[in-house]
């Protein structure tokens, strides 16, 4: 494959993804990067998810666990480190380049470490690991939204709730809650009922693929009761999803134009 | 992990994301599935891009490639075939999650084989591979749409382009172009058009991570000028994305409320 950021050969940063938890959901792809890496930067608890045979030590192989919060901290350490000619693996939870550290290294590095080689190696992210636990919610248009208003203004938020609502987007939220974060789900709560019927499935995936993994299938009328957490992905179905057995479908298309009753 | 489909033990069905095309993004998971079934089925394509060793043929062990478009014969195979006891893996490009198989054979074993234990086993999809080879373009809030009209109106489509160019997504737009699919990529450069600035950054990546992929950075303006077919994903920057040298970045927010200057 073509490089796509090539420098001048002064070490190699990987941004690697690991998938949603279990260490079955890595890539080889993501495997060999990790193996390839003379030093691993992450933060402490996606380490600890990782197979132990990639986290063995040795006097020229280096793990650098950092604590939470820490992005942009490890992000530049990652630099400087593959800009000292050593080949580093920035790990990420879940796929990099979605909501995660690939965007920050690159803007890191556009202010001062241009000369390093990145590659991204995308991982098994929340979206599609919850949409795997929880049947087929994303067979059809969805959207992704976060409700973390820490980097972006509330309206914006509020703005793309809205749209995805009215639209029928199937839609994905990412940071439905944590200490801080309180009103907002109940506020995209009231935002999808003033759009969709108030028994439109929803399916609740906390920590999927981990051992302490829960699946809560409810409905937007319903949802203020369940328990959301910082571990959790909310998925809200559109106008044509809906639950069989224990889980949530959305069909391909709209009305029956292919035949399946065969 | 709990068994989200348990049936009574007749058979079993995987469903399994094989990833974008190069078989090092396949996922252990992905492996052991293909490996822990005695049939696999799948559209030849897909199943000429698995490594070698997951294709062995034995006296116990059946590959079955089929044609393009013929999803709804494959899934009611391979439904059948577990319902009769075998472990059958049903293999998907990319995410069977994402606009992909899984949702069908739910909505045929519905209909008549809800006995079979299904499992989806998730793969990195179209847009996790595209976003990987583009850079990071989806850090932010995005929406993905398929310009496909076979199954859903073309009005519903057109709605939720526009709600997503008015709520500046980042936009992946799935199945751009075919041979009979045509004006509707125009369609859509026309709608963002009106609620985005001309300069816009877009990527296309067409074959991601295969021998012959291709990757195109361009703007809405000069969308129409870009070589597009049916292995293309193209994504659409928000108000805040841009280029830099060949990748495609979106900011992780609106602002510079976290200093990188360091």
């Amino acid at each position: 494959m073509e490089e796509r950021h090539p420098g001048p050969g002064q070490g190699k940063l990987y941004i690697v993804g690991t998938g949603p938890g279990d260490g079955r959901h890595l890539t080889e792809a993501a495997r060999e990067a990790l193996a390839a890496a003379d030093c691993l930067i992450g933060y402490r608890t996606y380490l600890e998810l990782l197979p132990p045979e990639l986290l063995a030590e040795s006097d020229s192989r280096e793990i650098i666990s950092s604590e939470m919060m820490k992005e942009v901290e490890r992000g530049r350490q990652a630099l400087e480190l593959a800009a000292r000619g050593r080949t580093v693996a920035l790990v990420s939870g879940g796929d990099p380049g979605i909501y995660a550290m690939a965007g920050l290294v690159f803007e890191l590095a556009r202010r001062g470490h241009s000369q390093v080689t990145i590659e991204v190696v995308p991982g098994i992210a929340a979206l599609n690991a919850c949409a795997a636990r929880l049947g087929a919610p994303l067979m059809h248009d969805f959207a992704a939204i976060s409700l973390s208003d820490l980097l972006t203004p509330w309206e914006v938020i509020e703005k793309r709730l809205k749209a995805a609502a009215a639209a029928d987007f199937v839609t994905v939220i990412y940071n439905p809650k944590s200490k801080r974060r309180t009103w907002q789900i109940e506020k995209a709560r009231e935002i999808f009922l003033e759009e969709r019927k108030p028994d439109t499935p929803v399916g609740i995936v906390t920590a999927a693929t981990r051992p302490d993994e829960k699946i809560t299938l409810t409905t937007i009328a319903e949802l203020g009761k369940a328990e959301i957490g910082m571990q959790s992905t909310v998925i809200i179905g559109n106008s044509q999803s809906y639950i069989w057995h224990n889980l949530l479908i959305t069909p391909r298309g709209y009305g029956d134009k292919y035949n399946l009753a065969g």
